[in-house]
């Protein structure tokens, strides 16, 4: 077997006709051996990047079917260690392991509050989450505001802890997927990072290495989402789905908008506060809703309930008994923090350097997701590059959003940064953000569809 | 400017319509600079090969305007050195400069013949050329059969033997478009060679470095041939004339066929044995005809004749009146050969490994160009990989031609190899590669068209 072989039947060839026109030709699917040689051989260097660098570019251009889709994720997954959940029964692991993956997006804390309601519901949830990168926030980059609080959980320490707690929060070690990590360096310096099978691959890959039986997954579009279109989003959805399930796996996903940021609170430790908020029954409505959906869709995976309704019940019953609280407060002492010392922070602890958006005319407000969130990482609370470190205490409280009507002066928002530096032209890019207009603008449904 | 945008912008993006159709969108032409960018990136190192295949796949799926391929041709130009014969009237030399150059093919020794006719009509000819690789030979190892003929000139005894003789014949140094080296390594293990831009600024911008002023092009069509459509033919040949053009080169080009080998004999000595035939007017009639054909569109673009009637005239004359064979044998003593033992070996210099192909059956046969030329690299004519050596006594004399009527145990081709052991092995690809048939096939015209 041979790489550029590979490479030429997933590329095809151009054929002219008698008019001039030109027709790409000879495109076939590639096996699952094939696609196994190419990430084998990207892991252990024998395939030069050159070529892997190739092979993905024909890929963006050509696709790949669910079938090859997941030969791929397979490939990927045994690149590495996996984390066997299912036999460790006597270690009070019972199973079904159900897992939500979000694509991304300014103000996406749903991970935060929907773990400790579906745990308390009696689901186990191996949640394996991400960082802050660009515009969009990581739920380890939120956790770890908290004092104490660590991610890095051994393989074993997340087992015992999701079987004690029914839920753990940890990161993606480098012995998870491998391939992944290469192949995600490399498509970002090739410009072959848009690709709807590669994108499936990198997210499932390392979503089933993790130890689920089924997954939920929240895809996101819009401005501030990686899919700017709902009909992206659909087909992502479309193929993460189908590809989990072509895997084994039950699968669902919920294709919700991410044009403007959710909840009231962006930052780190801020939505560790909207999170308790949440949990005490007291968050923003669009937060419960989109948690609420995800978390039905959790226990109906997981058997937990068998309609919408029943699930419906138990999440808000977790809620409003403080179960669900409990739970998340537990699942801070075990992974290091101070549960006591974290409710005394609520609504208190604030970077000192802050000010605020201020109203610069009458109107109507819409506030546009990609925009505040590349605010967010001017004040510290994501990232441009992986190695840049983040700040706790930065964000940003909504005291208006999109829809609401102001007058000149009102307050928009209150702002938090990580030095005094920062905030000048975190307001420039905030004012931008908030489009002004006469009349109310149509806001989209939070939860488009169910795929 | 970054590589990854500069990919990006060749690439575009796929954007998905209602109806769940992927559609490519902002795909955008790369300016001058950009593609400078890349090409100086890509020689002094400091953008890596991963960035350049990525780039080169989306250049094969996006394809490239005549302005690109243009620039793409000019960057790589001035990627190394380039010999400038127009500084050097007082050396004799005063042009215009005009050359040949065939897209390669089997038996196509045209090169050969067509240097010292065009010279004895007064032309300056600065011919660069390859060496023999896959099924299709090169000029190179053809000359290097001549006892002593070197083909790795200095820039000086390059100009100066065109200045005295009207033609020499050299190889490509290294210092001469070092990108072309580098881009031609990385698409033959990426699967981007096969890409019209791609192709014609190789070819333009070696000859162009070779200091002509005007080009004319054989793009074969055929089995033999790289491009296998007679539509492939004419889309690179308009690419090669137009950016020649748009370079300020006079450029035409000839469309031929190239489904069965050119002439008696292929081979290395074989072919010197052919040109001399031909330079002694009685060469084969397809190679006179492809010869003289192609050496009138020299004479035109330097303006040595103002009609092809003129022209033709003026190559018949050349050839009857022994000057092309005095200039080629004027040639061969100014390149380290001897040409009265060269005139000696004609007929009888052999090789001692021997066979013959005879009929399998009666019929009208075809003589397939791709497969014989794969036979011919068994033999020793050719290489499979570039660094292979061939064999200047290896090759084969066709008795019979495509559209010659057989008798069973005719003898159909003389065959030459290096060895004994190549011999039968060769003689089944041959076997192969002849078609019997009760009817006379249709035969192509020579010269499909001209561009």
């Amino acid at each position: 077997m041979r790489a550029t072989d590979i490479i030429l039947k997933k590329r095809g060839f151009f054929v002219t006709d008698s008019q001039g026109n030109r027709n790409l030709e000879q495109v076939k699917n590639l096996s699952k051996e094939e696609i196994e040689f190419m990430i084998k051989g990207c892991v252990d260097g024998s395939i030069p990047e050159y070529q892997m660098s190739a092979w993905l570019m024909a890929i963006f251009f050509n696709g790949m079917t669910f079938e090859e889709t997941g030969y791929l994720t397979s490939a990927m997954l045994h690149s590495g260690d996996t984390i066997n959940l299912q036999n460790r029964q006597k270690e009070g692991l019972h199973g079904p392991f159900v897992d939500k993956h979000s694509t991304g997006g300014v103000g996406d804390k749903i991970s935060l509050p929907l773990a400790p309601i579906v745990a308390a519901c009696g689901l186990q949830v191996p949640m394996m989450s991400g960082r802050a990168l660009g515009h969009t926030g990581g739920t380890l980059d939120k956790l770890e505001s908290i004092n104490g609080y660590k991610t890095n959980l051994t393989p074993q320490a997340f087992a015992s802890l999701i079987a004690k707690t029914g839920y753990a929060m940890t990161g993606q070690t480098k012995e998870i997927v491998p391939a992944d990590r290469i192949l995600y360096a490399l498509r970002d310096v090739t410009g072959t990072v848009e690709s709807i099978p590669l994108i499936t691959s990198s997210i499932l890959s390392k979503k089933i290495a993790e130890g689920s039986d089924a997954l939920v997954f929240d895809v996101k579009y819009g401005s501030g989402a990686f899919m700017k279109s709902v009909e992206d989003a659909k087909l992502l959805a479309t193929f993460l789905v189908n590809t989990a399930k072509a895997m084994g796996k039950k699968a669902s996903a919920l294709i919700t908008d991410m044009n403007t940021p959710l909840g009231n609170k962006i930052g780190n430790f801020l939505e560790i506060e909207e999170t308790i908020e949440c949990l005490q029954n007291k968050g923003p409505v669009d937060v419960m809703e989109e948690t609420y959906a995800l978390a039905v869709q959790m226990l109906l995976l997981g058997d937990i309930a068998k309609t919408e309704e029943e699930a419906m019940q138990l999440c808000v019953e977790a809620v409003k008994s403080g179960k669900a609280l409990q739970r998340f407060l537990e699942n801070v002492e075990d992974q290091g923090g101070n549960s006591k010392e974290l409710m005394g922070q609520i609504g208190v602890r604030r970077s000192k350097y802050s000010t605020k958006l201020i109203a610069k005319e009458d109107g109507y407000i819409y506030i546009d997701a990609y925009k505040t969130g590349m605010a967010g990482v001017t004040l510290g609370v994501g990232r441009n590059k992986t190695t840049d470190s983040v700040c706790g205490d930065a964000g940003i409280i909504l005291e208006k959003h999109s829809g609401d009507k102001v007058c000149k002066g009102d307050v928009i928002m209150q702002i938090f940064g990580k030095d005094e530096q920062c905030l000048k032209p975190a307001v420039n890019l905030l004012q931008d953000a908030v489009n002004y207009s006469k009349d109310k603008p149509e806001l989209n449904k939070l939860i488009y569809m169910k795929i």
